[in-house]
């Protein structure tokens, strides 16, 4: 389980990249993932990244705004074979969200776990 | 800008780190920092780390608690010099807080920047 980014959820994506790359981190540029329904900025911060993402046509980021305003929204971490690591995961107890293994950004195989199972922290486990 | 630590406050410290070391994080123990009010547990996830905190004398996390449930609280960078990192943000415009630097966990200088400043994100910085 090693960290691969922090999501953090953010209205205007304009002003945020702005304020990233005040705060010194290193700008990898945007992409618009239509599966998601997300624009992302990437930033380098170490061995990990910070992804600030957008919606244009996603609810859950949408509705998590609406409710919270912009913040951490999701942390991801990267697993040798994310077969092997939900069945391990399901049998100790934590809830897979979407139930199937889906693609991410980059064609990446990803799956969640439900922020009810992991002490409030939506996890985004990456292959 | 590299990320240190990523911070969880939970309300049970004991049931959240059976649920993180079910996920599979590798546990380093835990300590209990008194100038800061909390008990902190530690999780290597690569060159970065998780620190699940509890507040029994942390106004700030227990509030944050009280307000949102469990989750995470704040994200934590390393710089070479604080000093010089400070100036140059406040030029910027972000508000630090407390205004002063002062001692966090492991006697490190450290000092925080207002998620009102930084798009809902409270931002430690570690000398």
């Amino acid at each position: 389980m090693k960290l691969d980014h922090i999501a953090v959820a953010v209205s205007d994506l304009e002003a945020a990249v702005r304020i990233y790359r005040a705060l010194g981190f290193p700008f990898g540029g945007t992409q618009r993932v239509e599966a998601e329904g997300v624009e992302v900025a990437f930033f380098e911060a170490g061995e990990a990244h910070i992804e600030l993402i957008a919606p244009f046509a996603n609810e859950g980021v949408r509705r998590f705004l609406e409710k919270r305003g912009p913040g951490v929204h999701h942390l991801a971490f990267r697993v040798p074979r994310l077969e092997d690591a939900l069945r391990r995961l399901k049998d100790q107890g934590f809830e897979v969200i979407p139930p199937e293994i889906r693609r991410g950004a980059y064609g990446r195989r990803v799956a969640f776990l439900h922020p009810r199972s992991t002490s409030g922290v939506l996890i985004e486990l990456i292959e």
